[in-house]
């Protein structure tokens, strides 16, 4: 069964409402009823440190062991309760059909994005999101992608690792001219190369693709077969630019959790529109890598850390076999993790159990439940 | 067939006077006559900002989108026009043969490297070549290579990949005593193992490396049916020390092109003498992976953005499906564009179309035509 | 035949002896008798510049070639010798048996590391090593760590690549509490994944495990005939935090040689625990790369410069089929020489030719042959 990825993005509460974990653990007093506070510019919520602490030596000078963690404790539950932010990349983008083409329009304009509660950057986006919207399509489709420029400057658009027509590349001065102000431009090509690509300016790149100016471009194979099986998907767009480290357009703890049920097959598509390099960690569960830039391997190999450079797609398989809240982070460390918390490039893949959910008699009470066992798991208020 | 490299490397003005790309796209207006104007410091000429403008909105408060877009314009019309800089690296070494031995000698001395046009950096040099001459020989060669030393200090060569006795090795005091300045080593193996190599001074390296002294250096197999069949092959080697990013010694716009024929077969060597990565993408085209440095891998693969590390090798075949002018470039953004123009680690495979040549009567009408349809082609005065 | 790393780790100084390297090469004047000296700050011996040198051009105004090729010696020269550094990490921690539980203990704790002579960092460690004690356990154990915190700051350990139960994976606030100052907690899982696995601090881990919280946890396979065989093995943790560049927490001249005879087969364990790629360059000798973090390969390839990125592991093999003493370091060249010396991410492969050293009729005999004709190995005092 393959499950696309608006119908893989339930709500979190409402995912955990109807789930127990089952990662019962030690019991944990002092829980802070923390959850959603807005964080501090580093990732921590600004209220941490307002908490009566227990007095332990102080590690730094700064603070004692329990104010750090509880900054750490605090930036965890404000990624279980969800953090609200305004705004929300890589959103499906429905196309209009004319004479059998895709139509697909872009807008480039600045936009104030907030990549974590209460921190914002000065973004220039497509159609308001960061990462763009998600374009996609199936091979043999005839594509249009008409472009209309908002911005203070040229602009053009590169659909990175999609094979098109010379004239189609999105390369000012080379295949087409730029894109001025105001003006807009057309893009159209057969969708021939089907797997995980990307779309992104071509002009003042440096500056255009950090400031937001990306998204996914997917095409499916028309033959299924040709691709392994799975029953859930998500797009993981890495990043180090606009907001700093950030997962789909937003730092830990606004980031999004993968959400998969036991027995599922999850499929993760990497992207990685920044200018480092990024060895996903994904903890607990091995990731099968089939597929780079959209080419199928000619035999999957298996990791646990997937080193994702800039301009480099990745497909793996997760065959979700082991419940329970699984940390995913790029693992350089500083991408991740300071004294006031993680933050950046976290997220988590989260496994629920339906034969654990079945236990209760409602999601209230199974929810009560993973309360009471899973410190990952924050208190309704 | 195996065209070796320097026939590959025609004049880029003969090519393209004798081509119609076949990439007519939209109708550009006030182009400039800029061709082979001098580049300023970033890549980008630096008479562009004289030129008259449109006003539009400054993006940046020290620009117009005009002028910014006149400036990129500009580079790559240099590009296309070819800029004439002094000096070209990676230039092949005709051995002379003695009693069967193919002797090469090399010259370290420093030289004044103009990596663009009018830019320039003191560079240590073999043979007044960066990248030094290419090195190529056939497995079983027995090979000789003599090095004079005439810079201040001692250096020594590590022939990096190829397979020789320890004491041919390079590494000075554990293997061979430094050559002093003044002083020549002689270096003497056997050819075994075909592939891409390199060789550089493995003496005060971060310095003597990163000022120029290193090479290419290629083993051909003596059973060519081992490696894949190719028509036309260019080596290219990577850096981000002396002159910035470079491509074989040269930064943008005065990098080379690569020039293949529509149906070809064509070899790309990458070779990474810098200090960072560069994950290498080809527009367009999927590059067939297969061999890591200098070894055939068990199964080819493909990709459209190859990251190489220093000290890398990475052989791929294009197959040259479509004709066009396809950017070639570093996926690291800031290491190939910048508000003033592409710089840097920059270049471009253009595909010719021999039919599409066919059609104009001569030479000159071709030129004419793809001029007329193509922005990319400069103007001629 | 698999011999366990404690015994191949047999003393330099012995090996040395009883060995000709069969490398002679050209004659060396001006031998310091510095083995043994103390390095200076960057790696080059501090008394170095003590020695008097002839005259000749300074390369850089501040020293001539002369000097710094003794600066480079001395580097070499107290490598052979065998630098005295107080600690060593990486060593096997035995586990003792309770009920068929394969009990191991850790204590974190502060401590001032040595990571090469007379230069030391405020390292946080496992039992007073940095990197920790190896762990090595075989597929179905079942293994109990406890971990006892002695530092001023809460922790708690991540089993990097082990697939355990969730709530053993080491994540404060997701899986577990941290562990306070003065705390212990007890992890226990059965060993389900062979291969070269590390263990880590998960809590403030920028800092945690930049100070030197982190080892090596080996999973040997219940059925050997799942890996390739090999006589010989080694681990080498790669890091870029405490005490800068450093393999196996020590940093060139203060690192250990790997050492193999003739014809055996080596396996080298990579991790890296730092937060840069270090592509591992080996001089002579191809790698054979089988296993990425801990997973056969579907096919293994070959290669002579590994890139290994933070949070990866990777393992090879390699045929030590030619004698020598071959360089062996991160090809990003500053991580391995400056002006001074090579420093920091550098070792050497050694490979005895067991045929020459029969020559000699005494292990002295075979010393004296080799001091003669390789002037990697020092002259004894």
């Amino acid at each position: 069964m393959n499950i696309d990825s608006t119908q893989a993005r339930v709500s979190r509460r409402g995912f955990l409402k109807g789930a127990s974990l089952g990662v019962g653990g030690a019991a944990i007093t002092g829980l802070l009823a923390a959850c959603g506070s807005s964080p501090s510019p580093n990732g921590a919520p600004a209220n941490a440190a307002a908490h009566t602490m227990q007095s332990t030596p102080a590690p730094s000078g700064t603070m004692t062991a329990d104010e750090m963690d509880a900054m750490h404790e605090a930036g965890v539950k404000a990624f279980v309760a969800g953090v609200k932010t305004e705004g929300q990349g890589n959103q499906p983008l429905a196309p209009r059909i004319e004479n059998g083409v895709k139509v697909f329009e872009l807008t480039c304009a600045p936009l104030s994005w907030e990549y974590d509660a209460g921190k914002r950057a000065d973004a220039w986006a497509y159609n308001s999101q960061v990462p763009g919207p998600e374009i996609r399509v199936t091979e043999g489709d005839t594509v249009r992608v008409i472009v209309k420029n908002e911005l203070p400057e040229s602009t053009a658009v590169h659909f990175h690792g999609v094979i098109v027509p010379n004239k189609m590349d999105g390369v000012p001065f080379v295949t087409q001219p730029p894109i001025k102000p105001g003006q807009s431009f057309t893009y159209e090509f057969t969708a021939r190369n089907p797997g995980s690509h990307m779309y992104h300016s071509h002009h003042n790149s440096t500056k255009q693709v950090g400031q937001g100016l990306l998204g996914a471009f997917i095409i499916e194979p028309k033959d299924k077969s040709k691709q392994p099986a799975y029953d859930v998907e998500y797009t993981l767009i890495l990043n180090d630019q606009l907001g700093g480290f950030t997962l789909n357009g937003k730092g830990f703890p606004a980031t999004a959790p993968l959400i998969a049920k036991l027995g599922q097959k999850l499929r993760i598509r990497y992207m990685n529109e920044g200018q480092l390099i990024h060895p996903m960690h994904l903890h607990g569960l091995p990731q099968l890598v089939f597929a780079k830039d959209g080419w199928n391997l000619p035999q999957p190999f298996y990791c646990d850390t997937l080193n994702v450079a800039p301009g480099e797609r990745w497909d793996v398989i997760v065959d979700c076999s082991e419940a329970g809240v699984w940390a995913f982070h790029c693992h350089i460390l500083s991408h991740a993790e300071g004294e006031h918390g993680m933050y950046g490039m976290v997220t988590a893949l989260i496994i629920q159990d339906p034969a654990a959910s079945a236990e209760g008699t409602s999601s209230e009470a199974q929810a009560a439940a993973a309360f009471a066992h899973n410190p990952f798991v924050c208190q309704l208020s």
